[in-house]
């Protein structure tokens, strides 16, 4: 079986692990306030050209969205994201189990939202008479790239966060997979995000770590006491360092980029030849998660060979599938892939 | 330094992280599911003695204790503990956060609850003619070793589980430093504990792992839906696999046992040299702590060579610390701290 | 001004009011455990012709559909309802607050759910491969009357009750204006509501209480330790005998369906008028919430004598707004409203 | 039966249920924003001597303390009061529910908590090496009077409002039976306690009131869009007018004092007779609340014509009981109560 389902089926980059292995017998403090950890936290900030941000480290993505979110808001608030959020569909109810609300903007197929419709959301919350009967909307929460290997622009990402500012809202910017945004074409630089949100992370786990989140906060109001909501979740790693070694070994010498790029790579040329053979894309993603629709007779041909996710239904006999790219695989497995399609659909 | 201020200041034994550069290029499934982890689930249960229980590994144990705790409550229930227990007062409110109130106990020197405990709190509370108006108590958490290094006796553990039954409520065993506890002189073994409680958990981050803890539940209504709740709570490792390769590591040959054996034997060397010396010890440890009571002089002349846990002020001029020993500790380590110390008291 | 902006403008029902005064000196123990409670408590399941029924009583709607919620889910699980749907909306994220995600299903215009929808999605989550990452439906959640003033036929309930028993889910049911509901033409008899949901309220506030509302509740796992819940939601009325006498006067004589009749006859007499003058309405109401789409200058000229709730824009020119009647309606309230919108709208 | 089990016994004091009768036709909008409302904050205002107070109208006493102390703490911090402490004890973990520690400072039999006990508690906080494995005191609760019916002095208080200042923690003080307290003998005053203060209320319920607390605000943090943390607590009541009403009721002409004098005098009587008669008392109580130690056998006599709360034992033959007097005990009860004791005890 040759795995596309995700971009997180196979354990460390090398580099990554040989960094584990090299650290293996040092001895350091615990919970993140070691040596590894503090360099790693320089290296985001010359990364991110900001001094003022405040950088911890933490074990998985729904971890991190929930402590980002529950450290910000009171207890009356909620936060704004796609009908298509993660936070909003695939987390178990991680923030409502903090007493949030997540409060749901239509997107289209792009998977984004607007500050149009941030404006229009949170002035009619105002405006409404009833508005202490309604949840509070106090925070963006988008995902870069989004769910459907979308990219936000620069343009788009200051228009939300001018939005924010005036509308007196945080901006919290999900970085999953923020390796393979930052890589697409014309994509904004790291810096010009770091710029524009109050929060944001710098995933791991699905660009070649084990596993590890680096959340970046410049909210001064958020970063207060920060640590003490790490631990009350469970998310103060004892071997901190651990994710401090990760993250050196990724963003030290610019790996996490290279990473990022090779898969961006691997999935345009899965892309150009679904194009090529005429096969429509659920949505038009420039990243490494793709999403053609195909016949079912083919899925159900290639699924005795390879691993993907099952997306959704588009009509009696095709379906929307979803093929991702990492920076572990293989040229010959996009071979093998991009020959039976060939195949299977000429 | 020298560290021995906590059994978690390296990486993972030798053994744990090759088996993790041995399947690092596998591909497998997310989220727990993969063949490595289902491995290991049947270590766990074959040297438990029981098919009927479910195994889920954690990434670490203030995120195993809430979400076992969480899982198994009522809103209007808490859990009882001993005042010095981890869940009571070193994991920053995580069972509160939970909505659930920590019941203590008071406990002695040994750090231990007792059964007589149990049962006169309960009964008293179901007595009281506002039983309504308080926190119901419905679970008991032990550690098993307790902070202070102490263990559980067949016995204890027995009227504990006895008395849970016969109260309608449920024990739940925090193994932290299971592996410890087990191989201290005429300990009970796997089978027995597992025999004796709704849950317990067999600590790997303080036993030789980069990190994972193993939940073993076999109160059928906590096992229903258990995956769910870890999920909401982050604690889906999305390379799951990561934790079966670990534990199958630790558990499928004995090393964990080994590795529990041989820090309490470095920790009772150390043990005899203090007693020789006629140190005081605040408790009374048969595991891989100890908690010598020192002259602040000498405390101080360690501290320049040694890392050791300050754990509280005894009088005037001496302070009880914590040294503890691991899988990584060093003959030589130990002997120079054998050594020191007697240069320093003689 | 004349209030028709909601349906608890005024204070008690004179007969209610009386109750109270008779009462006023007795001495009763606390909490709900007086005579008066037990008495409107056996009035209750006389009514409901159920005598395995528990009856709390509360004191608002919203507290009441938290406690009953948050009561009867575990940790992962969510509640349906209609997007509309009062727990959706107006209560602040009271049920997130709790911990728990509020799962809508678009209802039209007549803000109803049904069967259907709610198997469709209980059957889709559990076919879903990620099932464990999205919170589980373990409810469902209506109001009768709904917030657009419709009501569910007993045919409606029924299967809804059918479909919830064959999925093994809870089905609740909000009668804030229940009272208003079961006076409708055609409507279920409070017997067949009491048999075909777990739990379900009787709303007094917006039914001639000074306030209180009388929840019901037939599943035994919600009944079990249901005070503890009340109490740590500040929900146990310490003269909790209060809501016993207004329960008792209400609907110890039939009190309460005549309320309920008298002020749905005050809306029809308004609809009427509304129809003949050929205002279309927004929702097709027979209870006493009647919604018409009105020009906005109609509406400018009402307000400065009538009271109403703006609802929605619906052109340009008009809106659709909501007028109340209650207990309280005076027949010559209404008729000079009725003389006031012929006038303004001929 | 006469009752002195506590101090809401009965309804409402007649001039309180007069002004409900007398205002219970008038229209007015709901949710506590009317001028019955109105009229009482501005009363509130002017006999606290502060015109920068926000007054909230709430139900109950938990209801109260939950939402004040969950509107004002983050996620990580905790609630210092009292091991005797209302929220510490008798609330059924609704804090807890919250998702906030309480935090508890041993009280002898006054019953009180001192700002040094304070200052030492924050103090090692802040100096553990681990505080952020702990939960973060944040405020500090006390209730005025006591659960043992004693009441802080200015002095008292001060230090404590000092400490707070100092340590930029809030104070908040719980006056469910703030009307005995300030009519004690030698009391501060309430211009003196709302000086001294973050928040406090002033307690309804046990206080002639039907029901109902007035949440007096002076923070500006937790000013702060607090209503729609009452809406989501269930505690924005439909007919808020209700709580205005009886407010400007108890408080526009001094009967709140009255009131407080009244059952402080009924209480002295007692205690004068029980002092005479040798009966040790099991706290000193200047307030409503008088706690005799008698033995089992004249208990179990009075308990045939008396209702009295049982506290505790105190040893085999002898227990601790509660009277408490309230504006309707007449002194024919009293009387009674006194001969009785007389004629048992002699």
């Amino acid at each position: 079986m040759i795995r596309f389902e995700n971009d997180y089926a196979e354990g460390a980059h090398p580099a990554v692990l040989q960094a584990l292995i090299d650290t293996n017998t040092a001895q350091t403090p615990g919970y993140g306030v070691d040596s590894y950890c503090e360099a790693a936290r320089a290296t985001v900030r010359r990364l991110c050209e900001r001094e003022d941000i405040d950088v911890h480290f933490l074990v998985g993505g729904t971890q991190t969205n929930t402590i980002a979110i529950c450290a910000a808001l009171r207890p009356h608030q909620g936060v704004l994201c796609a009908t298509t959020g993660h936070i909003a569909v695939h987390e178990s109810g991680a923030i409502e189990a903090t007493g949030h609300k997540v409060l749901t903007l239509p997107s289209g197929d792009d998977g984004k939202i607007t500050a149009a419709q941030v404006r229009d959301y949170v002035l009619a919350h105002r405006a409404d008479a009833t508005f202490e009967h309604m949840v509070q909307p106090a925070m963006v929460y988008i995902s870069q790239s989004t769910e459907n290997g979308t990219v936000y622009t620069l343009d788009e990402l200051d228009a939300l966060w001018q939005t924010c500012r005036e509308l007196d809202i945080l901006l919290y910017v999900d970085g999953a997979r923020l390796g393979y945004a930052l890589m697409s074409e014309g994509a904004m630089t790291l810096p010009e995000l770091a710029a524009r949100c109050d929060m944001f992370y710098i995933g791991g786990t699905k660009m070649g770590a084990l596993f590890g989140e680096a959340l970046v906060i410049s909210n001064p109001a958020v970063k207060k006491d920060f640590r003490y909501i790490l631990k009350q979740h469970g998310a103060m790693l004892a071997k901190g360092r651990l994710l401090g070694v990760q993250f050196e070994a990724l963003l030290g010498n610019g790996l996490y980029f290279e990473i990022g790029a090779k898969a961006n790579a691997q999935a345009a040329r899965l892309r150009a030849t679904l194009d090529a053979l005429g096969v429509p894309m659920r949505y038009d993603s420039p990243t490494n998660q793709q999403f053609p629709i195909l016949p079912d007779t083919v899925l159900a041909a290639l699924s005795e060979k390879y691993a993907y996710s099952y997306w959704e239904r588009v009509d009696a006999t095709h379906s929307a599938v979803r093929f991702c790219t990492s920076w572990a695989t293989e040229d010959a497995s996009v071979d093998a892939l991009i020959s039976d399609l060939k195949e299977l659909l000429s």
